[in-house]
């Protein structure tokens, strides 16, 4: 495998030592080697944020840990939940005596450890509340939204809680606040090359020369359209008309906008992509606060993008617009 | 060729544009549409810095236009200089009355096309010097500092002459950090496959299936040694030892290091990496202040990655810490 690795063994354990190394200012270990949180913490009776989730899609989302962020993450192997007494400690580190909000992208792996966790977490006191994340459309059809994928739009649901937990939000009116992001985020993705696993040594699913897929997931599970590559413009156009399809984004004044590049593809794309997308929602008359365009969500070196959209109010706005810090945040 | 473009003939154009719009409240068009600089200049009396750079190396440099880097980027066609009368525009928007320095990263296009810049500049009556910049080892021997490439390592020069000309100091202290900061950088790049040129559809070099290049430029230069990949320990050993065969940090107390991805290199692997670096540095007793690990200076999709270090001493370590801004600067 032409990966830049040590043994296959401790790929998880190098990486989390190189990360915390590079970036001791604003993280630490918490008190599992595997679990990564805020380096100072003056967090008394703030509503704690965390995240289990599989590694290879870095930054994301030990990269998020920081101010106005996530309080902890919880890292399990490659492309694999972390296992439930795993996630306990990061429960239990961002645990600040005002309930913990676990945070799960809904694939069945995060959805069983994690709920594994908060019954354990629960027997130890503590008040912690899960909240699902989902955002892929190309995962399951307008109405069964509850059944879909956590696609890269979660992280939108990361800065928003992070600021408002930080803003002394309770935690009832945190999940709230949650549950409105996820509910007003779409997301669409696009595979243009596999990435390697470094599980496996292999690409990490297969596409014709000059074809494309539209709605692929971020473990590179399979898209729901194949297409001719075409111009960026015909790309974007596709995956916007399919989004405005799924929510009514029509009728919103303003939205924010994550165009997430899977790995590798370039920034110069990823910018020409945003290009598109601007384009079209100025088209609409809808106003964009504070896009993001870079590698967020990674596939490993996937070559591909999403798209995603969340409709803004002035709750949304103002925790929007807040300064977080994380290592690999920023808007 | 399979990437997200619209024509070839516009993907400058439309990139510039798709940055712009996204970034709009730190970055802002100059008075040439391949100028990009800072949306709000309060910036009388400071010293101006630019560089003009071929673009193709997302993020760099245009995502270092900001508050304590650079004031204007003007950007040529893919790997190739902006031709003199658009560094000229750039020159004319960084002038705030106290002279300009124009960064050369040192490639014969960017030599040219500067020197030419900088005559019909200094014709307009504009004090503008320029401050050439090279850092790879493995471009010409020992001794011959002055006639070696560019490479990753010159971002350093950015962000301290960024603070620095913020701070107050004048043009002749400035090119003097700036040229103190070169002589005290080393890099050494590693290549592991070639990504694809937009220009051509094609790989930028070619390299058989488990071997990589130790001493590759960021357009695909040749290396000058061909190596099994082996293992990240491995790897870095070697380039560490090169480094310091070619600089005396063995009597450094503090350094601050770049692990750089080429742009197709996974985060995961340049944390592995970092760790080894780190490791490195703390059996020779070096301690490292605030160290950057991404994607900086890209050649496409290149998989690879270089390390670089500078010695720091208070003057460099306290430009170093000072904040900054910009849409895709992060320490």
């Amino acid at each position: 495998m032409k990966k830049i690795l040590n043994s296959p063994d401790t790929i998880v354990d190098d990486m989390l030592t190189g990360y915390v190394s590079a970036h001791s200012t604003t993280v630490k270990f918490g008190s599992h080697p595997r679990v990564i949180v805020r380096a100072r913490s003056k967090n008394a009776g703030k509503v704690g944020l965390i995240i289990g989730n599989g590694s290879g899609h870095e930054p994301i989302a030990m990269g998020w840990v920081g101010e106005g962020l996530l309080d902890a993450n919880a890292v399990g192997e490659i492309f694999a939940a972390p296992a439930p007494h795993i996630i306990v400690e990061g429960i239990k580190s961002a645990d600040f005596g005002a309930g913990t909000i676990l945070l799960v992208s809904s694939h069945s792996g995060d959805i069983i450890n994690s709920e594994a966790a908060i019954e354990d977490a629960k027997e130890l006191g503590i008040d912690v509340r899960s909240l699902l994340m989902y955002d892929d459309i190309s995962s399951a059809p307008k109405g069964q939204e509850a059944e879909r994928r956590g696609a890269p739009g979660t992280t939108f649901i990361y800065k928003i809680l992070g600021a408002a937990t930080e803003h002394g939000y309770d935690i009832d009116r945190s999940i709230a606040l949650g549950a409105k992001v996820r509910d007003w985020t779409r997301t669409l993705g696009v595979a243009v090359a596999p990435g390697i696993s470094p599980l496996t040594g292999k690409p990490m699913f297969s596409i014709p020369k000059n074809e494309i897929y539209i709605g692929i997931g971020v473990h590179g599970e399979p898209g729901i359209r194949q297409r001719a590559i075409g111009s960026a413009s015909d790309v974007v156009v596709e995956v916007m008309e399919n989004i405005f399809a799924d929510f009514d984004y029509k009728t919103c004044e303003e939205v924010t906008v994550l165009v997430n590049g899977s790995g590798g593809t370039t920034l110069m794309e990823l910018f020409i992509i945003y290009g598109e997308v601007a384009k079209f929602l100025k088209n609409h008359g809808i106003r964009i606060i504070m896009p993001m365009v870079g590698e967020l969500v990674t596939t490993q070196e996937t070559a591909g993008f999403s798209i995603s959209l969340l409709r803004m109010d002035e709750e949304i706005k103002e925790m929007w617009s807040r300064p977080s810090y994380a290592p690999y945040f920023h808007l």
